[in-house]
């Protein structure tokens, strides 16, 4: 019966042979594929900003490892961190019972701890210039792996979403194209559903405010094969580049004020809440035995602020922004 | 049977019949403590900055009233807020599980929803100047109303903890040592016990860090009869201003540099780490139907910073808060 540290030294020696090929397990895959984007992304990102990212890799002490790139202070960008995580791992008997009540899975409880693994790419761009959007992305593949080494239960997750401090709607439409496009070579089905549900998620509930103009998001996902879901994984994860460089080259190129800097900072402070009050991959994270608080903080925005009371003024630019937050919009024809 | 209109409208008619003796419930007696304290406290950090606080009433549609005094970029204060709240409301069946399983209380489960009550003051003070730390008080009374109108069940909590950016070590003893004394006159085991709960609570887990050098925490008290710990209490209140006027006019006179103000904002990103991710009073607070996002958000700072993998010099000032922060010291001898 393979346990996870034989199911690890296994995984190395075929890392050793080189490239992973459509014949090797989905975890080898979507590793290979998570860290290729991590390298595409990081390079299309420094072309617009000019400055480079730092790049730190670190072992995991119980097998797997995490590669962070981050810029802070760029040119373009405020703070800017793509990170890529590799985890093998045990769910103990708690962690199982807490996976069933929360998220329905019908896992079978065994006295054994259940080998698991985790892959993923996760980003957050903050820019400078506050005509310019944040933006976030994640996508990852989870696998709890039987006495064969095989799958026994897998899923992906991820999606990516846009939360301007202006709104331009032809960005908010651009970035919803982009993506559903992507979706639509697969499914139709699929950008009705992951919009609406990347819309209940971003969510600053106490506020009754979206964190920002959505984007699409999915997890649990194993309805379809693993080899139909994975193409639609890297379709989604290649459409980052064409769905956000634009608009930041764009909007970077603007003037600004600082009134301007004041508000993006303030809604910078709403983006905080929400990673820290409700996302669960923050909480998820740092509950995570070694987690490494330095790669998990990064989504973080360099500088943020609350004020006591802050309204915009009537009819301002502001108050358009926090009216399209209160109430999403369908930014692209869903059909 | 006393439902909790009736109890709302019969401690109305009291509250308009003038101010309350020590004959009252115990609820109005704390009630007009904590309003008294706040108007107080006010005044008393309204001498030391010149500026004034902006004051905000407002009445709870299901009974109660909120009462909330900010200042925001004042001459000392960079953002101070004091807020009373007195909450009338009704405990559902879940609510009273929750309360089992949480905090172990043994209240009766019934079909009637049990109405409660909590008045309480909550204070959280972030200086301008680095050398001045950040202070954080709250009292509260909570009670469960029987049938009769008399508490079924009650208790107090509360305490204050300071933040300091940079450590003066005469300040973390004079601020122990203002609430050492006013345990002392009570009970002698109360110090060390509450300053032990004040390390246990206010830390910031994932990073492996208290959030400042502490102060007192107690809660669900009531292992004495209330006539005996509300004077405890009213005590502890009492020492706000003597606890920290002295240490604020002191350091509000210093010289500081840009590089002070940098370490100070990275220091402000752990404290809304904390309120955010860990704080039972915000979680709990933004719970609460008809809950006043922006009363509770006041405790946040105007202004904090994230740097990725921000490390002091090793035996900078930075590095020795970073020490005691991590390696809680016992500031006054504890018996």
């Amino acid at each position: 019966m393979a346990n996870k540290q034989q199911i690890l030294e296994q995984d190395n020696q075929r890392r050793a042979q080189g490239p992973v090929t459509a014949s090797d397990p989905m975890r080898l895959r979507m590793e290979a594929y998570v860290k290729d984007l991590q390298n595409r992304i990081v390079e299309g990102i420094e072309a617009v900003d000019g400055k480079k990212f730092t790049r730190s890799v670190w072992q995991r002490p119980h097998g797997g490892e995490g590669i962070t790139c981050v810029m802070q202070d760029g040119n373009v960008m405020e703070k800017a961190g793509v990170a890529v995580s590799v985890v093998y791992s045990e769910l103990s008997k708690e962690a199982i019972e807490q996976m069933r009540q929360d998220r329905g899975k019908a896992i079978e409880v065994s006295d054994e701890p259940l080998p698991f693994f985790v892959t993923g790419i996760s980003l957050v761009m903050h820019a400078k210039n506050p005509n310019a959007p944040t933006v976030h992305l994640n996508y990852r593949y989870f696998e709890i792996m039987g006495p064969d080494g095989n799958p026994k239960m897998w899923w992906f997750g991820g999606g990516a979403d846009l939360t301007p401090i202006y709104l331009y709607e032809e960005d908010a439409v651009h970035f919803h194209q982009t993506y559903k496009d992507a979706c639509d070579k697969f499914d139709k089905d699929y950008y009705p559903e992951f919009k609406k549900w990347c819309d209940d998620y971003f969510k600053n509930t106490h506020r009754g405010e979206q964190r920002g103009i959505g984007g699409i998001f999915f997890d649990d996902f194993n309805r379809k094969p693993a080899e139909e879901i994975f193409p639609f994984v890297q379709a989604c994860g290649d459409s980052f580049l064409p769905s956000y460089v634009p608009i930041l080259k764009k909007r970077s190129a603007m003037e600004y004020t600082p009134e301007m800097v004041h508000w993006q900072q303030l809604r910078r402070g709403r983006y905080v809440e929400f990673n820290l009050l409700w996302d669960r991959g923050t909480r998820f994270g740092l509950q995570t035995p070694c987690a490494r608080v330095e790669a998990i903080m990064m989504t973080l925005p360099l500088t943020a602020r609350w004020e006591y009371m802050h309204e915009p003024e009537p009819e301002s630019r502001e108050a358009k922004l926090l009216d399209v937050l209160t109430n999403p919009k369908d930014w692209v024809p869903l059909a």
